[in-house]
């Protein structure tokens, strides 16, 4: 017999004869007979066993039990299988679970849970974390592909940092010391020149930063997007803009019920406001007696500034536009209009940076020029300004972090909690 | 006026005007006028201009064309835009350009050409390799997830090899010692375990292997997938062989020019054959004299048999069936049928092989007892048996080299043409 899923039980017939596969969720032991819940990949249903069946089954072991749907009023969703053939596919070994997962309440904490990710990950409400960041990235990569987008897999194994290069891990390769790419960046824009035009990659970045905080990871996922023959840096925001709106729907429509475990209930999207740098700076001053550092926002500043938009504008959501030079890496596009400015933006979603973006330089000897001006050897870029000699479009691009963004989302705590696996300081295991 | 692609030309009427944004592809002076072909995205056009606008043009400058459509039955299908208006977008600082690449053929060594990347990659033909990688990698998402999977991504740094130890490439991680991951295959394990079911991921992969050969790269792209419930290894094979068949459905039918480009006629697939790697080897002594080491095949007998499938089967995939215990790792379900062999598998393509899987053990005691059979110390996998403590399924999986299945398809003579920008013992820019 076929393994049928949880989720489509209710769709058949009572008397119907199903073979469910899942782990053992609960077990409620009532003299006669036992109610079990089993646990698959949709969802959670009761089967109702004799004492023989119910025989030495403990939680969490995966089990495989043949029955008969029936209808019952009592049950959760009104369903219930009676079982009448157990197997035991894969047995129990623990004295006693490292937590109780099926309580809807984990009481253990984050590390812990993490320590144990294999388990923590069975309780739904974990779980539906997951689920819905699969669906962010799957949105991603659909809103983008109708774009005329190309996905890209560019080498993680760089011989350069993108940055000049601070915080980058070092890979011993061979006989060489190469690094872990900090972001796609210059095979992004490299792809663009190549004749892809737009391109976008959604993997893994390295940061070597010396931070433990609820808000980095050292290894995390990278929406990256990088698009060519744009008239500015407003083009791109425009583009993101239209990928979260995509995004929200596309959430709403397709993870509802993960949405409702998390208690989350998306808010309809509003147009994004994009702010100058300096003008955020003022009105921290002014509206919250707030000192900025110079030529940035620091943690507590984005708080303020998104409650403050929050309440003016009714976004989550704030583009800073107009970056000064100084903080902004050396292939970033000077903005003519405002002196000392770039082409540049960050966005702030709930206090949070979950992106930094802007035009790129595409001339060559701009390029060349504005990398000698950050006193980098222009030599160790070579094969970046290469590319930039056989005629290159007007392009710029944007990063969105997978977890930031799920977090926010979802208004969780940590970081972590967004990671399936994460990885920071002090943490390389599981 | 927004900017028009190559292919989207045709549809429009005789007299529409258009704007066209690309690259100078070639240029034919012709006195008083000239031809520019123009290269975008998708395609190449013919455009008329006169001595005035064809001004300064250069090979591969980034150029935008405003100009009027018209019919030309000699121009290159037919269609050609009477240019009135060109703007130059992005200059080009070259002397001599690194090779041609508008003449269909490119006249440089591979090493020239991946040296000059972004270049070799405009030439169509090179392009369309890459094309038809995106649609290869599409294809096998697409295909996973109406069969229930769930794609994921998992940390690359990791703190153990899942073979135990040769062969990886190691980073230098805050105070520790990581390395990278040669395959996701622990956790992908672990996430069938945790309630996922059917797990997959399109990830890189690292080997530190001491081989530069034609079919050897030290970081690729791994096509993943792990499946919880399986009866038996040939479940797996059954997947593998459908999404092979929906693949080159799917390319047949979205890459039909790319194909043609690269001179492919896929063929109608035809059920795999599946035989133990004894009869391959017993075959291979019989019919070419050809003695293979213990319990393997070596390349010159994947060729040698691929050759003898093709002919007896009509198939260019073979999988190689019940692999011995001791040529796969501690996690390989023994198979009892047959005393010493595991339920494992390799596919064969077109003499190469692509894809590596089988069965795991899921039972706690069985994997403890054989990963001490191997002379590992359990306690430094304590990770990863934990998972098999709680309720593991019967489960197992198999991975496919991207750039190996690409190159296959395509007959590449070597795997770097089938890498965008590939990573070997002596390359690591750009």
């Amino acid at each position: 017999m076929k393994k049928i899923y949880v989720k489509d039980v209710a769709a058949l017939a009572d008397g119907s004869e199903v073979e469910l596969k899942g782990w053992v969720h609960k077990i409620y032991d009532l003299g006669k007979i036992s109610f079990v819940r089993l646990r698959d990949k949709y969802g959670v249903i009761q089967v109702v066993l004799d004492k023989e069946h119910r025989g030495k089954l403990r939680l969490e072991m995966c089990i495989s039990v043949t029955g008969i749907k029936a209808s019952n009023p009592k049950a959760p969703n009104g369903i219930e299988v009676q079982g009448n053939k157990v197997e035991i596919l894969g047995k129990a070994y623990y004295d006693i679970l490292p937590f109780e997962i099926n309580s809807g309440k984990i009481e253990a904490t984050l590390e812990t849970q993490l320590d144990h990710r294999a388990i923590s990950l069975r309780a739904p409400k974990i779980m539906s974390v997951f689920k819905i960041q699969e669906k962010i990235a799957f949105a991603f990569k659909e809103y983008l592909k109708k774009e005329h987008f190309t996905e890209i897999y560019t080498p993680k194994i760089v011989a350069e940092g993108t940055e000049g290069g601070s915080e980058l891990f070092t890979v011993n390769y061979f006989d060489h010391r190469a690094f872990l790419a900090q972001s796609p960046q210059f095979y992004k824009q490299m792809m663009v020149g190549a004749g892809f035009e737009r391109v976008f990659e959604v993997g893994h970045a390295y940061r070597a930063e010396l931070h433990n905080t609820y808000r980095h990871l050292n290894e995390y996922v990278s929406l990256d997007v990088e698009m060519g023959f744009i008239e500015d840096e407003f083009e791109l925001m425009d583009l993101e803009e239209g990928f979260l709106n995509y995004l929200f729907d596309y959430l709403k429509k397709e993870c509802a019920e993960e949405l409702k475990l998390q208690g989350v209930d998306l808010p309809g999207m509003v147009e994004i406001p994009r702010i100058p740098l300096a003008d955020a700076q003022d009105i921290l001053l002014k509206e919250y007696g707030k000192r900025s550092p110079k030529g940035n926002i620091d943690a507590e500043g984005e708080k303020l500034f998104s409650q403050y938009v929050k309440e003016k504008y009714d976004s989550d959501f704030v583009f800073l536009t107009k970056y000064p030079v100084s903080k902004r890496p050396m292939y970033t596009m000077p903005d003519d209009e405002l002196e000392g400015t770039t082409k540049s933006f960050d966005l702030i979603y709930k206090g949070l940076e979950i992106t930094t973006g802007g035009q790129r330089i595409h001339d060559y000897e701009m390029l060349v020029n504005n990398i000698a001006k950050f006193g980098i050897k222009t030599e160790d870029f070579a094969f970046y300004t290469e590319n930039f000699k056989y005629g290159m479009p007007p392009h710029g691009g944007f990063a969105i972090g997978l977890e930031r963004l799920t977090m926010k989302i979802l208004n969780l705590d940590n970081i972590r909690e967004a990671a399936l696996l994460p990885r920071d300081m002090k943490r390389i295991t599981p």
